[in-house]
């Protein structure tokens, strides 16, 4: 070997290896998954790893963030001014549909990279899919009350994949209009009693309950996993890049209910719903998965257990079990954790407000 | 410029920058930093973010672990499990310092940096420096209430600097033994009643109050973070490597005490003190810097503030406000968070057990 080749060939080997590292995220479609937990913070997670058997699937994550969750209008956002700082970058008042604080519209990361990229979009929920958590990703509206023109603005969004609640706000409208009916003569192919199986070559649409679908104790059954794995294939299997979101919806509905059992069986599902989405990401790895919350419900805490009777004037503890306690049934300001796996995972690391997951998942995605 | 040049010379200075960066970490002592907040739960790191006037120092780290505190012994670990598991990794029972589950010593990663690695070393606290958290570093005992006997190993403990609370231990004894003597008779420039100016030829220890330092509110003044920088300066202007742990005992105390003012006060202490160490990490980049707690203490919340007058049947919200909530006066089991700076920090990232800490400590610093 010549003295020129003994240089030139490790500097080749290191140029083709660096070449086909970074035309990598070309070849495969890049895919965003966002699941939130509604409701889910730290003393929501720690339960997992309490009361389940397996350890919790959110063990599978190095990268972890936590982030800031007031609103404009309150410290204690809810659910509708959390969505929009996620999904629009913009902080908003409570009860707002991604509009500004002037009620303007902005567009959310669904529509962005739909519009400007290409994506295909899903949306799953275990609400009205016209709730203010995946509503915030296709609808712009003055108050998260107003289901009705809510589920009229899904008409018009192209969405590719939904699956969740909310059959009345398009069926039993003051407007008398069906959107049902203008969905389906959108190319849709509809359901409205089971998770049958999606059309490949159409769109599709799950509208499964009147409002909400029911909590895990009231026998929801493996919606949540199964619409999400459903979710995936479908979007996959189309060979563009995608975003879905996820959300688990009623680790906050325990919170409101001061309900522990539901939050232990939630919070279940949720990961179960989680390791599925974490299995997907490690097969495919262009596919950039965020898990958060948009605040934490109930001021939880996962405390001592104490024996039921008092013994000689003292609470005696049970020292191996713990209580789930919820000190309101009100949303609270803890910061929740916010998890990342996949290309530009380091992007969400550090403590932020919530609508900078906007900000940094632009730029994970170079999107200006 | 030769053609065989054109390759050579970006070659070469890709080397020599190569072996440049591989050899800094030998040319500086290697320091580590541990802070630990007392019952620091995210609910009181969250506190800093609507109580402070600045941004809180915590906002400075990108890298954020989770940490599972349960002891072998309950569910709802106390302070002496939570710091033996950090400080030897060994899961113990509630209420051991540095023994293991069959009473056993085991090495403190203080002591073995100092036997194995010729560390200097340093403990800050707010309370008696035979208290849980410091102990742990330093002390084998079967019970944390065994304070005589934990000081009596202090003098032997061969600690370069220390600080903190817990006088009466070393003086009024009922084995009539003086340790403040003992350690003076060992080349241990001791102060009872200031922070005086440590001697740089010396040991220093300050005992300043018999047993713990009073809280802020009670008027502590700048202690904490008067002592973790002389600290600082004095074991860096040794030229050894060194370990350093400070505690901020009061956060814990403010739990049980239920006390939101004591904690607004004693997380500010905290961010001020973790600001000086963090504008040290950034000045001396061989420094590994963790901050992290044993336990969350209070099931503390930070929910919404309501006027104190009902109005029209309804609790009205304040929406600019929010009120710290305590939902009892004891420890809890909710994971808490650990941050890391410096070198190897990426080892401190997911979610582990607490005794993990002290494994991942080991790996950061190259010790089998």
């Amino acid at each position: 070997m010549s003295s020129r080749s003994r240089i030139l060939l490790p500097l080749l080997t290191i140029l083709l290896y660096g070449s086909l590292y970074s035309q990598q995220p070309a070849e495969e479609p890049l895919r965003v998954i966002l699941l939130i937990g509604d409701g889910m913070g730290l003393a929501q997670i720690s339960t997992a790893y309490y009361f389940g058997e397996a350890e919790p699937n959110f063990t599978r994550f190095d990268k972890i963030g936590l982030v800031k969750t007031n609103s404009i209008s309150n410290k204690v956002t809810d659910s509708a001014a959390a969505a929009t700082a996620i999904a629009t970058g913009v902080r908003t008042y409570n009860r707002a549909i991604s509009v500004s604080p002037d009620s303007v519209s902005v567009p959310s990361i669904l529509e962005r990279l739909r519009d400007e990229a290409g994506y295909r979009t899903g949306l799953v929920s275990l609400t009205s899919i016209t709730h203010a958590t995946p509503a915030c990703f296709y609808a712009h509206v003055e108050d998260r009350d107003l289901h009705e023109e809510i589920a009229a603005q899904l008409v018009t969004a192209d969405l590719d994949f939904f699956a969740g609640g909310g059959l009345d706000y398009f069926t039993k409208r003051a407007d008398g209009r069906n959107l049902y009916a203008e969905l389906a003569a959108q190319h849709y192919r509809l359901d409205s009693t089971d998770l049958s199986a999606p059309d490949p070559d159409r769109r599709n649409g799950y509208l499964l309950a009147p409002e909400a679908l029911p909590s895990k104790v009231e026998g929801r059954g493996s919606f949540l996993p199964d619409a999400t794995r459903m979710g995936l294939d479908y979007l996959t299997q189309t060979g563009e890049p995608f975003f879905l979101m996820v959300e688990g919806s009623y680790i906050d509905w325990a919170g409101h209910a001061e309900n522990d059992t539901m939050l232990i069986e939630e919070m279940a599902d949720f990961d179960a719903t989680l390791g599925i989405v974490l299995d997907y990401v490690e097969n495919n790895p262009n596919t950039l998965l965020l898990v958060t919350a948009d605040h934490e419900t109930g001021e939880a805490s996962l405390g001592k257990k104490y024996q039921p009777h008092v013994v000689f004037g003292q609470r005696k503890e049970i020292p191996d079990e713990v209580a789930i306690r919820f000190h309101s049934n009100q949303h609270s300001a803890v910061h929740v954790p916010i998890f990342a796996k996949g290309p530009h995972e380091d992007l969400f690391l550090g403590i932020y407000q919530n609508n900078e997951i906007f900000t940094r998942l632009l730029a994970a995605l170079d999107i200006e």
